[in-house]
Order: C-alpha cells, then sequence, then structure tokens
C-alpha cells in the first residue's frame, strides 16, 4: 500500500515538476533548462528581431512545448527566425509575418534534432526584400520530424518553401495537414513548395510522408513537389490551381497516389511528372488541368545516357494504375522533354486500369520509341478516337458533384478537406484566390 | 632523234588510246572496261531508271570522266542513282530531276574512291514521295574527293543533302563553289544540307574544305552545315536567307571564316553555333539574322556534364576574332541553351576584335557562370548601352553598298559569287526565292 502511494506521488511530482515559463525574449528562452514536460510561452506582445533558439531532451510521454500565449495574435516579426535542436520538442502556435530572415532559414530543425513538430504555426509573406536572397521557410533535418497543420504562404523570393534535407540515415519525417498558400511564380529556379532531397543525396532513402496537404496555387515553379531521394510516399494531397507539379525529380521507389490535381483549366496546371526507376503512381485524380509535356497529367520523361546525379535519369518500372484523368489537356505524355541529350525511353513501364475522359487524344507519343505496357485502361473519348492496345472505350457520365468534382463510376476521391483540419487552428485554409 | 621520235609516238599513242563511249544505258556502262583517259558520254535521250555504276582507275594526268552529251538538258529521271568507285574518276555535267531513289543514296563516292570529282552536276527535287524516307543525294566516302559547281537543290524528305562519312583516316575532301538552294524546312531533325562525320566517328579528324558555296534559303532544320568531326574548314561561303546555322556540333578543331550571313530579316535566320574545342571562327560578317539562342549570331552552348558522343560537349579554348555582326536581333549567345542537364560553361574563351553594330543589347548572358576574355571589340550601339569590358564605342556609318552590304570602315567580304562561277556552268544560282 505505502508502495502505490509512493508511485502516485511519484507521479503528481512529475506532473508538478513540470514547469510553464512565460517568457519575453529569445534571451529569456535561451537562459531557460527546459525539462520533460517543460512548458514555454512566449507572452503576447513584441516579438521583433527575436532569434530563438530551443533545445531540450523531452521524452515521448513528456515533450517539451514552445508556444505563444495568443496563437495566431502574437506574432513574430522583424528578423526574427527559429532553431529547433533536441528531442521531442513542439512548436505550436508560433506565426512568423511582417518580417524577413537576414540570413539563416526561418524555422529550422537541426541536425541533432528527432521525434520534434512544428504544428500549427504560420509563416506568411516572410519575405526578403531582394527576390534574389535565398533562404527557405522551414528547414527539417534530423530524423521523425513532423511538420503538420501549419500555414506557409506568400514566398516571393529565391529559396523552396520547406526543404527535407537527406543525410547517411533515413529520416522518416512526416509533413501532414498544412496548408501551402499561394506562391507566384519565380522566374527562375528554387520556386518549389517542398523539396524532399537533393540530387547529390537523391540515391538515399528518405522515407518521407507528405500527405493530406493543401496546395493552393502554388505556382513558385514547374515542381510544387519536388521529390529528390528514395522511398517517399506523396499520397492524399490536394493541389489546387497549382500551375506546378508534383515531379519525381530524382531517386528510387517512390509512391504517389491518391493525390487530387483540380486544375480548372488554369494556365500551365500540372500532375505528376516521372523519373528514375520503380516509381509507382497510383489512384490519383487529375481533373481540368492545362499543362503539356513535362507538366502533362501524367508525364514519363526520357532520360539522358551516362547520367550524373543533376541528370535526369531513365524511367525503368515505373507502374501507373488506377488514375482518373478528366478532362486534361494533356492527360498522359510519353517520353516528354526528348532532346539531343536526353534520349533515353522509359522501360518496362506498366499503365493499367486508368481511366482518360477526354476529347482530345488521350495518349501523346513524344518519344515513339518508347514500349508501354497498356492493359485494362478505359477511354471515355469521342467515337473516332486512335487509341493503343490496353484501352476499352467506355462513356462514363458528364455531371460534377456539388464540390465541383467529375463524377466517375467507381471512382470516389477522399476529399480530405471537407472533414478534416488542414492548417493551424486558429485559421482557415482558403481556396483559389485569397 | 629515233629515240626522241618513239617518245612523241608515244604520247600520241597514248592520246589515241583514251576511248570515247557514247553510250545508252547503265548496263552498257557497266560492260565497260575503262583506261585512263577514257571517256564516257550518256546519249541525249531517255535515262529513266538508271542505275549507273561508274568504276575505274585513271591517273592524276589522265582521269576517266563521265559525262552527258548536254549538259543540263540530258537529265537522269525516274529512279535512276549513280556509284562512283576508283581513283581519278570525273562526273562532270549529270542533271537528276523528275524522280527519286528507292534505297540507296542518289550519287555515291564509295569507300574504295578516292581523288576522284563530282562537279558541274544537279540533283534537283529528287524527293522520295514518302517524306519520312530517308536518302542522302550526295554521299562521299573514300578520300581525296571533290564536289564542285554543282546545284542541289529542293530536297523536302527525310536525310541530309550531302554527307561526308568518317573513316579512321583523314578524308582531305573539298566541297566548294557549290549552289544549295533552297531547301524546305522539313519539321524534324534531318534536314542538314551538309554533315561531315556523325557523332560517332566525330573525335576523328575529317580536313574537310567547305568553301565559295552559297547556300540558298537552306531552311530544313536548324544546322545548314553540320560539322561532325574535327580539323575541318568551312570557310567563305554565303548563307543566303537560311533559317539554320553553320553549327560546330560535334568534334574539335574546327574552323569557320570569311563566311557570309545575309538574313534579311527572316525569321529564324543564324549565324555560327560553337560546341566542343578549340573552335576558331574568325571574319565572318552577319547581316540582319532574327535567330536567338541556339540561332544567334554567334551563339556559344553550354555543355553537358559526363557527355557521350551524341552530347552536346563543353565548349573549350574558342577564339572568335574580327567577326562583324550588323543589326542582328541577338548578335552574341553566351551559354545558350542552358537546361537542367546541360549547364557546363564555356572555359577560356577568347573574343576580341570584334564589331557588332546593333540597336539592342550586344552580349546576351544565357549563363552568367561563363566568363569571357573581351579585348579590343567595337560596339557601334545606342548610347547609355551597358558593355563588359573589352568592348569601345564607336560610331561606324549607316550604309549599305549597291549589293546591300553593310559598310563597315576596314571591313570587304568578299562577294566572292559575283567575280566566280557557283554552281554548273549550263545553270546561274539565284539568291532569294526562285
Amino acid at each position: 500500500m505505502k508502495r502505490i502511494l509512493l508511485l502516485i506521488c511519484s507521479a503528481i511530482s512529475f506532473a508538478v515538476n513540470a514547469t510553464e515559463y512565460k517568457i519575453h525574449s529569445a534571451v529569456e528562452l535561451q537562459a531557460l533548462k527546459l525539462a520533460p514536460g517543460d512548458k514555454v510561452v512566449l507572452a503576447d506582445g513584441q516579438w521583433k528581431d527575436q532569434r530563438l533558439v530551443f533545445s531540450g531532451k523531452g521524452t515521448e510521454a513528456a515533450p517539451i512545448v514552445l508556444t505563444t500565449e495568443k496563437p495566431g495574435v502574437t506574432k513574430l516579426t522583424g528578423t526574427s527566425t527559429l532553431l529547433v535542436e533536441g528531442t521531442w520538442l513542439v512548436v505550436d502556435g508560433l506565426y512568423f509575418t511582417d518580417g524577413h530572415s537576414e540570413k539563416e532559414d526561418v524555422i529550422v530543425l537541426s541536425a541533432k534534432t528527432s521525434y520534434s513538430r512544428v504544428t500549427n504555426t504560420a509563416i506568411v509573406n516572410y519575405n526578403a526584400p531582394d527576390i534574389k536572397k535565398d533562404y527557405k521557410w522551414l528547414s527539417l533535418y534530423g530524423h521523425h520530424n513532423r511538420v503538420d497543420h501549419c500555414w506557409l504562404e506568400g514566398k516571393s523570393h529565391q529559396g523552396t518553401t520547406l526543404v527535407v534535407w537527406l543525410s547517411d540515415q533515413p529520416n522518416y519525417h512526416r509533413i501532414d495537414h498544412n496548408y501551402f498558400g499561394q506562391r507566384p511564380e519565380l522566374g527562375v529556379n528554387g520556386g518549389e513548395t517542398i523539396r524532399i532531397g537533393t540530387s547529390t543525396w537523391s540515391m538515399h532513402d528518405s522515407y518521407t510522408i507528405v500527405e493530406n496537404n493543401i496546395f493552393n496555387r502554388c505556382d513558385g515553379e514547374i515542381e510544387a513537389i519536388s521529390n529528390k531521394s528514395c522511398r517517399n510516399i506523396l499520397r492524399n494531397n490536394l493541389f489546387y490551381e497549382c500551375s506546378a507539379t508534383l515531379t519525381l525529380r530524382h531517386g528510387n521507389n517512390n509512391e504517389a497516389y491518391g493525390n487530387i490535381f483540380i486544375g480548372n483549366n488554369k494556365p500551365n496546371t500540372g500532375g505528376i511528372r516521372i523519373i528514375g526507376e520503380n516509381q509507382q503512381v497510383h489512384d490519383n485524380f487529375f481533373q481540368e488541368l492545362t499543362g503539356t509535356g513535362l507538366s502533362a497529367a501524367i508525364s514519363i520523361m526520357d532520360g539522358l545516357p551516362n547520367p550524373i546525379l543533376t541528370s535526369h535519369w531513365q524511367v525503368k518500372n515505373a507502374v501507373i494504375s488506377k488514375n482518373t484523368i478528366v478532362h486534361c489537356k494533356e492527360s498522359l505524355s510519353i517520353g516528354a522533354g526528348k532532346n539531343a541529350d536526353r534520349y533515353l525511353p522509359a522501360l518496362n513501364t506498366v499503365f493499367n486500369n486508368n481511366t482518360i475522359i477526354t476529347d482530345r487524344q488521350p495518349v501523346n507519343w513524344v518519344d515513339e520509341s518508347v514500349v508501354m505496357q497498356f492493359s485494362g485502361n478505359i477511354a471515355d473519348v469521342p467515337a473516332g478516337t486512335k487509341l493503343p492496345e490496353g484501352f476499352a472505350v467506355k462513356a462514363t457520365g458528364t455531371a460534377k458533384d456539388k464540390d465541383g468534382i467529375w463524377q466517375v463510376p467507381g471512382v470516389k476521391p477522399d476529399l480530405f478537406w471537407k472533414n478534416t483540419k488542414v492548417g493551424p487552428a486558429w485559421t482557415s485554409p482558403v481556396l483559389g484566390a485569397r
């Protein structure tokens, strides 16, 4: 009995020992020695030019939390930034706006950081005065970190919005339920919204999961998501009027499925672009995209002989299944980007059980030497349209549902944003123009 | 005295032994055993579907000649072709028209052919019924062969007009004083007017000379001349309203000089494009060209890392001197064609003593990482135009001479076609539209 009491007391004592600090500056934060279960609250007020360093070692049961007194109201401005370093750390409810970084990335989870989380947090219009200045808004090093329910919008200067940096070990990061708002066209390379890896590390496994995010008008450049590593999963995201694509740019063995692309016939809206080996692209839904070639609904590129890591590698063993492509300007581009240097055709490509609804030619051959394995596909096309073997012509209906999604028998895209919170609790994502 | 008489008789006897044959069919030609000094004349009349094989061994002093009774009147038609095989053979005054080849190239100088010549000969509109069918009109194998004073015009089907085929030995061919008439745009690769080599053989020396030719509206594709081998000289040619370029596509150590490019502001008229090592481009004259990028007056491309033979190799040690560039849309493109795979900047490029007259920016940087060595250049540009170091601003005058050539002090392009016969004796070249 005594012993049980002791255990209970110990538990209570633990709860009591977890301290809540209300602080007013980065200097105060740096001075704290944080213990598992501790909570640091940025007091409401001016948080200008504060370089926050949030470090500590929490536990799974008792993480250390950094938050604000009034999420969405308490703002980090000027040249404020945040470095997160440690384990089981949670950043919750920060809001960077009315400012820019002078040098480093706005939020960094360092290489020593694991099992940590940035949630309910926003970075909005935090732009360098010089459009050519490159810093990221969110950089993920370390492993097993998560970015969820955040809001990142309006990046108009050089540099990817959110980057997963690879190392010699897989990182198992998760990026989910975030709202990536409008990003205007940058005009040069470097305007990606998410990049996972770099060409240098592209043959390493990342095991990052990107799911249930909204990409709204992310037009920074041709790649809204630039996958540059191996074994990532990119699923159930919404790409709404993005003049961009989900690009499997480097690395092998990635899987993109359950994503929804709604173009509303906006110029250069694209789908999924495939480069590399053993990429799986299935159960995605593409509607009213206008991109062609590299920006087609599904684009299979030609590769380079003798490639180095930055090159376009030959496509091998791609499996493209059960996708639904509705009234896109170019449903499928085969051998996209073929040119004098880049001409190795995709090998062993399976394209089966997909549905293409279009008034145009459903298959566009840029490189006629590509051999495709077509089977079980449905084409809802005008009478007389020439089709490869492996397509059956079938009428599928012509109605949109109340959400503007084309109704295709047997196809039920998961409109996750309708019944799941995306973005911070203190604001709501907007589709289309703000 | 007796001995001298014998020598004279012997000489007469030799001349008497040289036989002239008048023939009426390819079968008759094949039956002949030709000796040095012999002459074979195609009798005037029908030469339809004749596969001529002209073989023999002439000597430098007494070549064997194949000609026609009425050059320019006697025509080879239907599916007629000509194979030339031997040494010191001369084909003079043949005219292929009103037909096409069923398979082989129209005129072939075989790998066993040397010191032979095709002159005063024409191939006009000798087009395959199927535009995709590939045969060349003139194929040069062997070594020390010459094509001169010929007229090739109107090729509208797949395949380069005239090809020099490389081997493991230099060939020392000469292609001069020919009139290459209009070639319409082909729409795909393979519409070159002259190609010297192939990527496979591109690192071999060719030592071909291409000089004093007229290229009139050769619009087949971007390369009017495609240089794909080493140590060729391309000089003193006229490119008149060609929507194409002289391209140093593969191989090293080539020299392009004294060429005249007159664009008359026709769309996509280009100049000289540089790829590879130790290319020399000097004393050329470019006027009113509208091409940009790969088709600029002078275009220096970016190269590919780890190139294979078909790739765009990095430019190294180019010397671009004493050229005159007058009112071209893009005078100089640096790093042209830069893309995700092709980004190695030209190294050690000398650009000196050139004159650029333009109302636009005279130097266009596609790749800002290229380091150029500019010196002694003259720019006749509007006040306030930004120039790199190595340019002096100078007014050069604004008048054309009676031939429509822009007058630049100290620059005298050689209008060779005005005082030298170009094309066959029996017809005259036409500049512009026929």
